[in-house]
């Protein structure tokens, strides 16, 4: 199967017409059509299909892997961010199917045996935790903790899992299924134009920024917009206002990166000062000392706000990655192999989180990336040209062959 | 009927036993449980009921009213905002029903009809437009403008009201019915607590400061929250916050209330800049043009804050009501009234909205407020002392005894 061919079948599901953008949250309805897909296209490329306790997919040739004889695995994520873009995570997937079904009809014959992973909810937009699937396996997150996760409506992970006939008492750290893998290799859309600016279609990961979410909730006192004299006032959305701008200043004095993406106000009535306001700062810097002082800043900006208006302010951390630094033998050997199948890959750092990310803590992991002209993700915009994935699946064909040609 | 009878039996409709709020918005299935409420209370006592082309509620003790014998009419309405108290409008309502019911145990015979309503949608909490059944009753919105307004999932007015039974094509001014109005006059709880420090259970109104609510638009470009460089970001929550921020600091600076209460960001994702920000603005002042001065300044600040930051920046009125100053000779009967009762009933301006608000533009119009010791409203907090609420029904029957005891 051709990678358009592979590409046009996923494309429908979970995607809003009107706007382009796509919902597929995991545990809903788009993401148990992705699942189908995912089994119906390994099944047709004669892979062995496997779900693993905490809901992430698996399609096997010539395995599952074990530790006497590990697998190489490839492969990302199906979920997306509210409105996201067609290529962050399906493209990975749908790559790893059209490198594999390529390697079939080249008559490769793998000495080791080759998976391909799709990790549950990478995004958290459901859940709030980013790749929470990879964490999970990988023993990165609590399963007590991880079931009471909750989305919007107030329904837990454990409740939306069973929902789907999935038991979540089985979730958690699944050290057989580590043992049984030699590397893992997640090809993804850059989301960043560095690529596009050095000429490139395709490029090799060298490791990821320490990043993270933090959620602050503002708790002030609900009162009539038209009545409440302003000293009488305990409005939260004046510090929230306060610490979006702090943010933005502390990113750019720290050379990093800070966003609030995600607000809510309660009760939401244009006459009512609001209750509450509850906001996610996502934060991202070279360094983890940098990102420590970068969210100590915008904390402390919050916090004296929130003191001047009488408005309470709780900050927790809902996600955390470390920097991370790939697999260095690995990231050399890909480089190699790319250039002896005349493909000049550069390497490249990235701020964003993926489940190699996560995975590198356990497995010797890397990354390709694929041309993103735009630099645009999460994002109906969100493009790459069918000849650079084109590129990326001969690239990860020959990373693949390479990895799995030997025993 | 006593008002405590009728008050308990309101009461638990459409409340979120958990927060004690109330989410009665217009044409839903609370708003449903309260006109049912509304119909049988008012045959209990012996009243016609009737529903107007624009879905407001009346009950009419020897009525209804007409240009040859108008009548006196009182009430408020029983939506309510987001989680909002049961106060606010209700109170009006019971208290308009416990009058009557007070007459006629003390054998009052009305020389002229006395009138009970129930305005639908008085706070815009779903449809956005502030006091929408009288402003139709009144001439005061275009129908077609008011029938494509629409709620947070795209459902509009006529839509709601189709599928509640109601024929939209009916909705718009009823000069009939407003020649049938010899006086109005709305009980209300006091939304601040002007009263409480004047040590008086019961006011009357003398005006409304001017106000509006404004829509602002941002929007910008949806980017990867990890990736994307400072100066490439086109987010328009900076600008929001700049604007909510101005809004404090240009109130502060011309002694009025502005107040941002409701805000959406889109997509809504921690880890994407948002494509789009919409927020509410709720202006108001003490006069005209201090208000156009105050929402200029904001407007101003927004604007810049906008261009700054590459993103654009639309801003629409959706609803202004221009100062209100109740009939004169309405609001001293009324003092006169109270006082020869024994009540000592202060004059005081709101700066709240009110049906009685846009009702004054057409009949002789007053209010009388019932003392809110915190001044707290839209809110679960909101509250009255049950002898107030008492004090309320007395002072309202003896407005009504005095207003309809003459033909």
């Amino acid at each position: 199967m051709s990678f358009a061919e592979l590409w046009a079948e996923l494309l429908p599901i979970g995607r809003d017409e009107q706007t382009g953008g796509y919902r597929r949250y995991s545990w809903t309805e788009p993401d148990a059509g992705c699942r189908v897909w995912f089994a119906r296209t390994a099944t047709d490329l004669g892979l062995r299909t496997d779900c693993d306790g905490n809901g992430n997919l698996w399609a096997w040739w010539g395995g599952p892997g074990s530790a006497a004889a590990p697998a190489v695995v490839t492969g990302s994520h199906l979920d997306s961010v509210p409105a996201g873009g067609a290529y962050d995570g399906p493209l990975g997937v749908v790559s790893a199917f059209a490198a594999i079904s390529r390697l079939r009809g080249e008559g490769f014959r793998p000495a080791r045996p080759i998976g391909v992973a799709a990790f549950t909810e990478e995004e958290g937009a459901r859940f709030g935790v980013a790749c929470l699937g990879s964490r999970l396996l990988a023993g990165a997150i609590d399963p007590a903790v991880a079931r009471d996760l909750h989305d919007q409506d107030g329904v837990t992970l454990a409740d939306a899992m069973s929902a789907a006939g999935r038991d979540p008492a089985m979730i958690g750290a699944d050290e057989e299924l580590l043992a049984g893998i030699a590397a893992y290799v997640e090809l993804h859309i850059e989301q960043g134009s560095i690529l596009d600016g050095l000429g490139a279609a395709v490029g090799v990961a060298d490791g990821i920024w320490p990043h993270g979410r933090w959620r602050l909730d503002f708790s002030g006192r609900p009162d009539h917009a038209g009545t409440t004299r302003l000293p009488d006032r305990r409005d939260p959305m004046l510090p929230f206002a306060a610490a979006a701008l702090a943010a933005r200043d502390a990113a750019a004095e720290n050379e990093a990166l800070a966003t609030f993406g995600k607000v809510i106000a309660e009760p939401g009535a244009a006459n009512a000062i609001s209750s509450a306001v509850h906001a996610w700062l996502d934060a991202r810097a070279p360094e983890e000392n940098i990102l420590a002082r970068l969210v100590h800043q915008i904390e402390c900006v919050a916090a004296d706000a929130a003191a001047q208006h009488g408005v309470g302010l709780a900050m927790q951390r809902e996600s955390f990655t470390p920097p991370v630094t790939f697999d260095g033998a690995l990231r050399d050997r890909m480089v190699d192999v790319l250039a002896a199948a005349g493909q000049q890959a550069p390497v490249l750092a990235t701020g964003a989180g993926h489940d190699a990310g996560v995975l590198a803590a356990r497995v010797p992991t890397g990354m390709l990336f694929v041309r993103n002209p735009t630099g645009v993700s999460h994002s109906p915009a969100e493009h790459a040209a069918e000849g650079d994935c084109e590129a990326g699946v001969a690239a990860l064909a020959a990373v693949l062959a390479d990895l799995a040609g030997r025993p």
